[in-house]
């Protein structure tokens, strides 16, 4: 079978970089240790060896379709559903009392690194599942849970995340999917649900549906919105599974994911779909948003998981395609010598390095967010709001920088190739189209980068950068035992430097007040936020690799250590200057973006 | 229908930026004038509504395949072939002795750009047809140019140029497809040739390969190479067709341009295929760039239309769909507002805008280098060297910038309708599957980029890019006559410095014979000289608006004239200064990419 992701980076990351051992000193982890993390992770890599690589190809061919009513999906996702939930990647980190097992999240990131690298289109279904039983145990009372948790849990029942409608995109503020109280303690909604990822099939019992809707009579925007669990199949008396007025009424047909169904839903059509409140009135959106956050990460990690496979796999083909002589000094080339493996011509390796640079540090980026996510859960006072203001920081940025980044990296990919990646018969091109979505789920790059420049860098009067900024420092400072990475801490300081210029810059508009100026180009700055810290986490990766060979540490081979420094190196010269050309169109005094009174688009 | 192109902009282009008329003064293209050029226009654009538009999505949903022998393509693809014949489209820039129109390349330019635009998918098979026929009459006896060419310029026949074998990929030193020489005249041939687009299918009754071998016995590398004519069907001494053992084994499935065949052939499986040596044999190469320069020019033209394509979709989506509302000053939103349509968000305007600057500048860039074409056609001496070098010079930026920032616009179309994009319902996915083959035909990115610094940057001492800077600094000059445009002129003028300066470091490389080193960003180089190159044109097609505008021409309307600046300005602004985050990569002293003992990558 092809190589699809590296498992000794991912231990290196988890173990030698971001020390997953230091959380086992809290309560909540204790049980753990690497011993057990690694048996847990290569469970999943078998799987994903066994069941999820070998129907990837497939699932792309037969892509999930609609038809009377049903969607029609690859028996491959119901057999994951049920193997996720027996080897516990579904239950990984809830809470004992709910039925989980307390596993820190990111050992939990890691194991949907494997799966999504074997196959992007099924580890959707069961990731839902997780964060929709998550808004349960969080937010329900103790007879929701009891009613559906532990069939979640099991990957007997799905769950799915209901924002989008059609007339309201992204702008949940116009969600209309009306709530009307009865006297029964529940209530019946009617309205429509489209983009539903994993919304329904045939491999999975039951769906719940964490549906944002509106109570009849709630208040205009998102001040007026609350979430209710609606089951597909609602429990009978008898306690038997009866239907709830959930209509399938399409599978959207895209060009990648195939496999993945993204469903419209109608509900409440014949005044019969019950749903339950969760929570308060009119906080939906707020609960909403802890799902929402978590499956940002998940997007992100998808990302990167695309980019992963798609590395490996251009990896493989330059190492085995031979082509082409190298320049010899002088210019000429020899026709009498044997062509060489393309993975010898410079321009095939800056490919490689790239595609690599971009795919180790969007890894490393998930991996540091989900560290804060496990270290707020088990810390308290300043260190815990420390830890949850570097998430939010880091949050659009780990669903950006690998769904944007990592469509470049796997166009890398498919160029290795040639003639032969844009052919059906190779699997770049898969790759290629599955990654395309993954900048629009959950939120579209512009409004992470809204999100970024308008909500998280501002927060707590800059707080979360500044506490970011002291993250970087410290890694400058560590830098400082080795000559050799020297030059390196100072161009990140220089970075560090000019993005305060950049910051101070744009918030000035803030400042005077005018918000749509401030972040007319949020995208940009983005682009260049986002190549600082992962520019920061190379030098980590570096500081670290540079440390174990000092130390002569044998956990991996030198050459496994000294490509880490290199791609830091590589990452330095040909991804890092990059903000010095997105400054001067960030610092631009000219507006051309924002609404004029004429037309000039056309 | 659906815009796809926009008639104003292409003649704005024609008639006032690059000004056709002026051709015309040259008794080659004495017999047109503006009205004559614009009727063929007008008739290729009414083609284009009525049959290349209609069949697009069609020809992806079922694309061309392969059975039992044969390529089944889309019917439209025969009537397309016969319409371009009857039109003149294939024989408009042939001599009138050859039965050609004599028209500017110019024009067939312009009017490929409008077919192309429409679908995609098409216009290859014509255009094939065109190069093959241009290297019979340019090298070929009057036997071969009256047994082929006539058929081939009505659209009867087709003919491809056969260049890539399995084993050796874009290295055509290492082609093995050999010719056997015979006293009757003409050659035996035997050899697999593959991705040969429009190589086969049931529409044309002939197929006129132009076919690349060796000369039994011929001298190793491309030294060796002969240029053959290979009919499918030969003609018998009766003069009805027969087999020429030319075989069709296969056609390869692709991502995107789908309905567009790229066949497997087999030459002489029976030892009975005969092939006709076009010139001096061992010159085949040299024959065969003529065609090759052409057909990189229309790759590129094919990633510009592509651009203008979904560019159009995607400003039509923008400019129908209501969704969210603009920042207030402030910061706030208010609900009770009506959405607004999305064009009036600052990211969705720049999005558009970056669309618009990419295929409006890469419109100028081809037309600029088809009238250096077309000028070198006709002038003599100093002048014609002049043409010449500017063309060559521009051939690989020409094929280059449209389907890399091509590629880069679409997506952003893409991005524009958010989930929409991604769903097959909406065009938008198309465009992005088709365009990604653009950067690999004809010579791949990497490629045209050692062809643009290896050989043509240093072409007679580097005599093409003063050439090019010459007429840069006489767009700088006329630019001074308009206030409002100076500061513009300053920027690409720091540019041009500063690509002075990271030229003269790569080539300090080259003096020392460091060959490797020299080269080995040239990917990145030719992304550094083609903003550059764009640059210009946007301030060369602002002076031009400006002027008209200031002289109160109708021509256009004042905000056609306006967008025109305001675009050039938003290039500026967002495009040209990412040549700063280029230069420090290009002029890093760190080697990272260039194979060393030791492997870095894994």
């Amino acid at each position: 079978m092809a190589e699809y992701m590296n498992m000794d980076t991912l231990r290196f990351q988890l173990e030698q970089v971001h020390q997953l051992e230091g959380l086992f000193q809290y309560p909540r982890y204790e049980e753990y240790d690497l011993d057990a993390i690694n048996i847990f992770l290569d469970s999943v890599k078998d799987f994903s060896d066994q069941e999820l690589y070998p129907v990837f190809r497939e699932m792309d061919e037969k892509p999930a379709y609609y038809k009377d009513g049903k969607i029609i999906a690859h028996p491959a996702v119901g057999k994951a559903m049920r193997k996720t939930g027996e080897l516990g990647v579904i239950a990984a980190t809830f809470d004992h009392e709910d039925g989980g097992l307390q596993m820190p999240g990111m050992a939990l990131l890691a194991a949907y690194f494997i799966m999504e690298s074997a196959n992007n289109h099924i580890p959707g279904y069961s990731g839902l599942t997780d964060g929709a039983a998550k808004l349960i145990t969080t937010f329900g009372n103790q007879h929701l849970k009891e009613t559906y948790v532990p069939n979640m849990l099991s990957g007997e029942w799905a769950g799915t995340m209901c924002l989008t409608e059609p007339q309201a995109g992204s702008s949940l503020s116009d969600i209309t999917t009306t709530a009307y109280p009865t006297d029964e303690g529940y209530y019946k909604v009617k309205g429509q649900k489209i983009f539903i990822s994993g919304g329904d099939h045939e491999h999975n019992e039951n769906f719940i549906h964490l549906l944002l809707a509106r109570i009849e009579g709630a208040p205009a925007g998102t001040r007026g919105i609350s979430l209710f669990v609606t089951p597909k199949k609602r429990i009978a008396a008898d306690g038997s599974l009866t239907s709830n007025d959930v209509i399938t009424a399409g599978d959207f047909q895209k060009m990648g994911q195939r496999g993945y169904c993204t469903t419209h839903l109608v509900f409440g059509e014949n005044d019969d779909c019950r749903a339950w409140l969760l929570g308060e009135p009119h906080q939906g959106l707020k609960y909403m948003f802890q799902m929402m956050n978590d499956a940002r990460i998940s997007v992100g990690r998808g990302g990167l998981s695309i980019a992963s496979a798609a590395y490996h796999a251009s990896l493989q083909y330059a190492n085995e395609r031979p082509q082409g002589r190298r320049v010899m000094d002088g210019g000429k080339k020899n026709p009498n010598q044997d062509p060489v493996l393309i993975i010898e011509h410079a321009d095939v390796r800056r490919m490689l390095l790239l595609q690599k640079s971009i795919y180790e540090g969007s890894l490393s980026l998930l991996l540091l967010a989900s560290k804060y996510h496990d270290l707020e859960q088990v810390t308290e006072g300043e260190e815990k709001k420390k830890n949850r203001l570097l998430l939010e920081l880091l949050t659009p940025i780990a669903k950006t920088y690998p769904t944007e980044k990592g469509r470049e990296a796997v166009d890398n990919g498919l160029q290795v190739l040639g003639g032969y990646g844009f052919c059906s018969d190779f699997i770049l091109q898969q790759y290629y189209r599955d990654i395309r979505i993954m900048a629009i789920y959950e939120g579209t790059t512009g409004i992470q980068s809204l999100d970024l420049l308008g909500r998280k860098i501002t927060m707590d009067n800059g707080k979360a950068v500044q506490l970011l900024a002291e993250e970087m420092k410290q890694t400058i400072e560590e830098v400082m035992a080795f000559d050799e990475l020297k030059p390196y801490a100072r161009q990140l300081g220089e970075k560090i430097q000019l993005s305060q210029k950049v910051l101070n810059y744009l918030l000035s508009f803030a400042g005077k007040g005018e918000y749509e100026r401030f972040l007319s180009d949020a995208t940009l700055f983005m682009d260049f936020f986002s190549t600082l810290v992962v520019g920061w986490l190379w030098l980590d990766m570096a500081v670290v690799a540079k440390r174990e060979l000092v130390s002569g540490s044998t956990t991996f081979t030198t050459e496994f250590y000294e490509s880490k420094i290199h791609t830091m190196k590589f990452f330095f010269k040909y991804e890092l200057p990059r903000m010095e050309g997105l400054a001067p169109t960030l610092m631009s005094e000219e507006v051309l973006t924002i609404l004029e009174e004429r037309e000039l688009i056309g």
